[in-house]
C-alpha cells in the first residue's frame, strides 16, 4: 500500500478499506507516515466526505491507538457527557454532581478548551488546588469511590486523535463533519461508559450554525455509536445565545453552585437544560422508566442540596478547597469591574452568543492561542437574557477585567454584542430535539 | 497573514490576492511554511482551482523564487519547446536541431523523466560523454556560438516549483489543470525566450486523456505566456499510439538520427509532427511568414543534411562523441533481443501508448521511482504502426531487453497492448488543432 494512491483514492471520491483506514491512521500515530501526507488526505476527506462504513472504521483506528478506561462492572450503567461547546456552558459542571448524587457513575474526561471560553478544565482550575490531571487508576478508583471524576483526558488514550487533531487546527482541516464526529467518539468510546450523553450546540455561538449541520453530526455519533454497542443519546439545544447569565472560569463555577443550591436566580434556559440532560443520563443508566422521572429525581437532589455536596466530595476528592465554592470570600477577586448599562429601553432582543464569547475570550477567560493563559476572575456577567424587558440605564452586564482599559473595551463589546428593540422577540424553542432516545 | 486562514479561504473557494500567493510560495521556498500546510493548500487547490489571476501570479511567484536565463539580444527571436510528454516522443531531439539549422536559438532545459519512458535528457545521456549539467553562462554562451543547447534545468531555476513538484509527487496533488499549468510555465518564463512552443499529448500514453482536458492545459498555457508579454503556440497531439517506431532511450536517439538524415521510413505521424513544430517554430521567430514555409524550410534542412549536421555539433558542444551518432557500431548493444510476432493477419488496430510505455518502463528504458537506473539500450522497436496490415508471424516489434526473463516479459506485454482486427481503425486526425497563432 502506498499513501499517495490512498490519497488519490480518497481524492476521486472512492471508498477505503477497513486495512487502509488502519494502515493511515497507524502509521500516523507512529510517525511512519509524514504529515504533509496526512494534511492533503485530511483535506481531501473535507472535499469528498466519509462514508458511514469509513468514520465508524476510523474511530475504531483511533481508539485502538491508545489505552482505554476499563470501569469493569461499572461500565454497563455509567453516563459520559460531553458538549460540543459553547460560551457559558457549564452544564457538565452540574450534570455529572447531579447524575452522581443520583447514584450514576461518571467518569467524565476533558480535553482543554480552544477558543472563546475555557473548557470544563479551565473551569474547574478556578478552584483551589483542584487537580485535573490524574492518572487512569485514579480516575476509575474515584469513580468507584465517589461516583463521579471529571478529568483531563490522560494522554495516553486516542494519541491518534490528539496528534491528528494537532494537525487538523494548523492546516484548515477541522470543520469535517465526520471527523469532527470520529474525534468525538473517540475519545467517548474510550471513556469506557456504555452510555454516552451528547448535548450538540446549534448557532451563532457553536461550531454548528445551523439545525440542520448539528443533527447531520448529531446522528453521526449516534450511528457512531451504535455501531460500537453503545448507547449514544444527543440533544440539540440553542446556543444563539449564551447559557446562563455568566461567561468566564470562576463566574461559571459560581453559577453552577448557585444552581446546585436551588438559588432563585438561576436562568432558566441553563436549568432547563441541566434538567434535561440529567433526566435523560437517569433514564439511560436504568435510574428510571422516563425522562420526566428522571428530571423529577435530578430536582429532588438539588432540592435536598445532594448534588451541591456531591460537587464538594468531587472538589475535595481531586485535592480542590470544597468551602470555596459557596465562600466567595475564599475565591480569587477581578482588579477590575465596570457595569454596562442599557442605552434604550425595550426587549432584549437578541444577544449574539460569538461576540460576547469573543469579549470574554480578550477579557483572558478563553484561549487564542495554544500557549495563553487564562485568568480564572476575568468574565462577563450578564443580568438579564433574551426576552427579557430592560429600561435605559439598567445595568444588563457587569464585566471582570484584569485591567481597566480591558474593562472599557470590554463593555463596547457587549453593547455591540446586543440588540434592543420595542417588539418583543418571537418565542423560539430552546431545547430543539433529542436523537437516539428509543 | 496566517497560513491557515489561508488554507481556509481557498477551502471555501474565495480567490487568493497576490500578496497572498506571494506570502505562501515564498514562505514555502525559504522553508518558513511546513509542508504539511502547503500541501493541504494544494489539495485545496485540486479542490476548487485556481482564477485566472491565482494562476498568472502563482507562475510569477515561481518564476521569482530563482534565476532566470538571460538570453539577451536572442530573447527576442529565440523559441523554446516543451512536451507534455508521452510514450516515443522524442520531437524535441529533432525540433531542436532543425530550428537551429534554421537560424533560431534555442536554449532548451528540461527535467528528468519519471514514468513510462525516459526525459529528454536521458535519451542524450545514451550518447558516450554527453554532458547535459550545464552552468546558466555555459547554456547562454553554447546557445550564441552553436545557436542551440538541450541542457537539465539548473538548481538555481525556478526552486519553488522543484520543491513544490516533490511535495505533489507524494500528495496525490500532482493532476490540478492550474498547477500543471503554472509549473510547466514558470520553467518556460524562467527559460528567458519570447517564444513559446508547446506539444500538449492527448490520450492513453498521456498526461491528459481527453481532449478536452488538453485543450483546457493548453489554452491555460498560453494564457499565463500572454499575460507575461510572451508568445506561445500549443500544438495538440494524439499520443493513445506511441510516437514513431522506437521507445526507448538509444533507440530514440537512432530514429532521430533517421529523420534527420532523410530516411525513408520515417514514422509518418512522427515527421508530420516534427515538421509542423519546427515550422511553427520559425514563424515564431520571424524566419518565414507561414506555417507552411516553415515546413518546408524544415525538410530543406533535413534534405541538406544541416539539421543533422546541427544535431552533431549540439552533440560535439556538449562533450558527446557526435561519431556515434550514425556509427551504430560505437553504441552500447542491448543483451537479449526478441521478435514479437503476429498472432493474427489483420489490420493492426490500435496499438496501447501506456501500456507500451509501460513495458518499455519495466525493461529499464524508464524509472518507476527516482532512484531508478536507465539502461539506455533497453526499449521496444516497433515494426508497424496503428493501421498497417499484418500478416500471421509477421515480426510487430522487436524487444531490446537487459535480460532473457525480461524480454520474454516484454513480449507478453506488447501482445496484450495490439489489437488486430479485419476492419481497419477509422481515420482520426494525428494534429487535432494549434492554439495561439494569430
Amino acid at each position: 500500500m502506498r499513501v499517495v494512491d490512498l490519497i488519490t483514492k480518497k481524492r476521486t471520491g472512492q471508498e477505503h478499506s477497513k486495512e487502509e483506514i488502519d494502515f493511515l491512521v497507524g502509521g500516523f500515530t507512529r510517525g511512519a507516515i509524514p504529515d504533509y501526507q496526512i494534511s492533503s488526505w485530511l483535506m481531501a476527506i473535507m472535499w469528498r466526505g466519509l462514508t458511514d462504513d469509513e468514520m465508524f472504521v476510523l474511530t475504531e483506528a483511533m481508539v485502538s491507538s491508545g489505552d482505554v478506561l476499563d470501569l469493569g462492572d461499572m461500565a454497563a450503567t455509567a453516563v459520559d457527557k460531553h458538549s460540543t461547546g459553547g460560551v457559558g456552558d457549564k452544564t457538565t459542571l452540574a450534570v455529572v454532581p447531579i447524575l452522581a448524587a443520583g447514584g450514576v457513575h461518571v467518569a467524565k474526561m476533558s480535553g482543554r478548551g480552544l477558543g472563546n471560553t475555557g473548557g470544563t478544565l479551565d473551569k474547574l482550575d478556578s478552584i483551589p488546588g483542584f487537580r485535573t490531571g490524574l492518572t487512569i487508576d485514579e480516575i476509575v478508583g474515584q469513580v468507584r469511590s465517589v461516583g463521579a471524576c471529571i478529568a483531563a483526558q490522560t494522554d495516553t488514550l486516542v494519541p491518534a486523535d490528539r496528534k491528528m487533531y494537532a494537525l487538523r487546527d494548523v492546516t484548515s482541516t477541522v470543520e469535517s463533519l465526520p471527523l469532527i464526529a470520529a474525534s468525538i467518539m473517540s475519545k467517548k468510546l474510550a471513556g469506557g461508559s456504555h452510555n454516552i450523553l451528547l448535548d450538540v450546540k446549534v448557532g451563532r455561538g457553536a461550531f454548528m450554525k445551523t439545525l440542520e449541520d448539528a443533527r447531520s453530526l448529531a446522528d453521526a455519533m449516534v450511528r457512531i455509536g451504535k455501531a460500537q454497542g453503545r448507547h449514544v443519546v444527543a440533544v440539540l439545544s440553542d446556543m444563539d445565545t449564551p447559557l446562563g447569565y455568566n461567561v468566564g472560569n470562576l463566574l461559571e463555577v459560581r453559577e453552577v453552585v448557585a444552581l446546585l443550591q436551588g438559588n432563585a436566580w438561576a436562568e432558566p434556559h441553563l436549568r432547563e437544560l441541566v434538567l434535561r440532560l440529567s433526566g435523560i443520563g437517569f433514564l439511560m443508566s436504568g435510574r428510571c422508566e422516563t425522562v420526566a422521572d428522571g428530571e423529577a429525581l435530578a430536582e429532588k437532589l438539588i432540592k435536598s442540596n445532594a448534588a451541591f455536596e456531591k460537587l464538594s466530595e468531587i472538589v475535595t476528592a481531586q485535592g480542590g478547597d470544597a468551602s470555596c465554592l459557596d465562600q466567595t470570600v475564599k475565591q480569587p477577586v477581578c482588579r477590575y469591574k465596570l457595569d454596562v448599562h442599557a442605552p434604550d429601553s425595550g426587549y432584549l432582543y437578541s444577544l449574539n452568543a460569538e461576540a460576547i464569547g469573543a469579549a470574554a475570550m480578550r477579557l483572558g477567560a478563553g484561549r487564542a492561542t495554544k500557549d495563553d493563559t487564562i485568568d480564572p476572575t476575568a468574565g462577563i456577567m450578564l443580568r438579564h437574557t433574551q426576552g427579557d424587558m430592560v429600561v435605559q440605564g439598567n445595568i444588563v452586564a457587569t464585566v471582570c477585567a484584569p485591567s481597566e482599559a480591558q474593562a472599557r473595551e470590554a463593555c463596547l463589546d457587549i453593547l455591540e454584542a446586543i440588540e434592543i428593540r420595542q417588539a418583543a422577540p418571537a418565542a423560539s424553542p430552546f431545547i430543539y430535539e433529542t436523537i437516539g432516545l428509543d
